[in-house]
């Protein structure tokens, strides 16, 4: 043990309070009461302490390691974003260990459980659809380990917030189709309970509104984000009395099961059903016909949370507010949208 | 300190031998010599030493977690190979900590040093295509970490592997191509350091001489594992003056490249040229046509190679010796590769 922790030790015992509130007390943080500080740094003077930068780093025992946690790292969303994760942290000097929930809030408090364990400084996490419960990452802040969600967010936590704009994404996505003459427009969506399901969903139902287009329940099908997903979705859609003649998709893998649903049933993209989804371009770019996709700087987004977490590690004292930042989604149009407009 | 843990550490004292010595000697380790492990077992006896299994087991501090390392997380091999691991890790009550190299020998050395220093109780790996250098494994290895490496193996290692019998793959792939009539058969390789790059090419090679084909140095280009990588040496090849009527890709994405890059240079597939690919079933089947392609056992290889880790982590000596696991890759033939036959 370093001298100058042991000084620390030694104040704590005298003044009956723990090393920790000695240490952010001669830090001058916010978090301790005046009353506290001057007590401390009284006795510290009497004592001849001098702090030291090495040991207090020392007492602080950071790993320089961040964890993140995703649902799956085979989505490129999900792969991408790690990237952006971990582009800043290695540039400032910090691992990264990855963690996937399968969607599974058992698996999601595991690896949080473990993330605690380890003393990992800091964590960046897109949550889970299953969670509505946010109590694991509470713990894991008061713990002194701070969180910051990206992607997928909920009111629950307190803390800064990444996220795209998913609304406009949906909104414009929807005009572009309305634009191109679609008048039947449905909707495969995510899980009902994420945040993302429901501001796509809101920004779709909004589109069709502003145009003065007829709101179907029928058209709008939940799935899960699976391929297996989207295809079903898509066979229960096209079984339909009253088919959709274009279809928003909500992720990557539901627009892939779209895409190929439509192909096996027979169907021309766009003449016979305009298709455009939330997807990374390069697999949109792939199909035949290419997909029209709303892209979203995935990477961006994995850097942007990632820089607001190690500035919360980094800080001495807990933020006057915490932000939530809202980034801007892209649309490409290529083949599978593009009906000859009416 | 438990009160065993000072026993042993005494031992140790009395001895002037080493803590971890003690407790491989009391265990009976094979690794240490018989009069160590005399001398030991009189003085416990003489102390009237009793061991105790929980504290062996935090004398060994275990942290219950493993370690994995892949070039890239967003290859679904890999991606799947990562699903494996956890699989078999969950069910074994271990956590998985998930690394990627970006096939950068200073990013996989970094994580192996993050491993150490974090005492991961083992690490399974699919080494950067860079890496030639195995002397992080070896390192780990020393400290008593064990390595198991899957995928790609090189001999410099002494350890478990479990690798895909990618020879046979590429010569089965290629075999099919000529029973379909191909005469001009192109492989895109991947990286040239990379041992399955030099297996697939076996492969490729002599099951052209097995028929009586020429093999052709200009027909044979290496290949980042990119989809870029695939279209330009797609261009490549079908601007010689003397162009294949096939291509085997050697791996999803360079086969995802070979395919893009003939559509856009208006080849019909299988009519044209021919495509057949290492390539993940999933991704195959989306594409139109849909790509021939060697599956490999990805989830399966991750599992295995995590079973041969924990066995090596929860053993008390060293294996009898080192086994490398070869599975089978199989073949799933679909349109891309389907020329009416000659």
């Amino acid at each position: 043990m370093t001298k100058t922790s042991v000084t620390i030790k030694e104040i704590a015992r005298l003044l009956d309070i723990s090393k920790s509130t000695v240490s952010r007390a001669l830090r001058d943080s916010s978090e301790i009461s005046e009353e506290t500080k001057k007590k401390v740094i009284d006795l510290a003077e009497s004592l001849h302490y001098s702090p030291n930068p090495i040991a207090l780093s020392l007492l602080k025992q950071r790993t320089h390691t961040i964890g993140v946690i995703v649902p799956d790292i085979a989505n490129r969303f999900y792969s991408s974003t790690i990237g952006g994760v971990e582009d800043i942290a290695y540039s400032r000097g910090y691992h990264t260990m990855i963690y996937q929930s399968h969607e599974l809030l058992d698996r999601e408090m595991s690896a949080t459980r473990h993330i605690a364990q380890r003393r990992v400084d800091g964590l960046v996490v897109a949550i889970a659809s299953q969670s509505e419960n946010m109590d694991h990452f509470v713990q894991l802040q008061e713990q002194g380990i701070p969180v910051v969600l990206f992607d997928r967010v909920l009111d629950g936590l307190e803390t800064h917030k990444v996220r795209v704009d998913d609304y406009k994404g949906a909104f414009e996505a929807t005009e572009h189709l309305i634009s191109r003459g679609c008048r039947r427009i449905a909707h495969i969506a995510g899980p009902q309970p994420v945040s993302i399901t429901r501001n796509r969903l809101e920004g779709y139902r909004d589109a069709l509104q502003k145009h003065g287009m007829e709101f179907q329940e029928e058209w709008v099908l939940h799935s899960p984000i699976t391929q297996e997903g989207g295809t079903e979705r898509t066979y229960q859609l096209m079984a339909l009395r009253n088919r959709p003649d274009a279809i928003l998709g909500a992720s990557d893998r539901i627009t892939m099961g779209i895409h190929w649903a439509l192909r096996q049933l027979g169907y021309k993209m766009p003449d016979d059903v305009a298709v455009i989804g939330f997807c990374d371009l390069s697999l949109a770019s792939l199909m035949d016909p290419p997909i029209s996709a709303i892209t979203q700087p995935s990477f961006e987004m994995g850097q942007q949370a990632t820089s607001l977490l190690l500035d919360l590690i980094e800080s001495k004292n807990p933020p006057a507010h915490y932000e939530t930042r809202v980034l801007q989604s892209n649309l490409v149009i290529q083949k599978s949208s593009l009906k000859a407009s009416e």
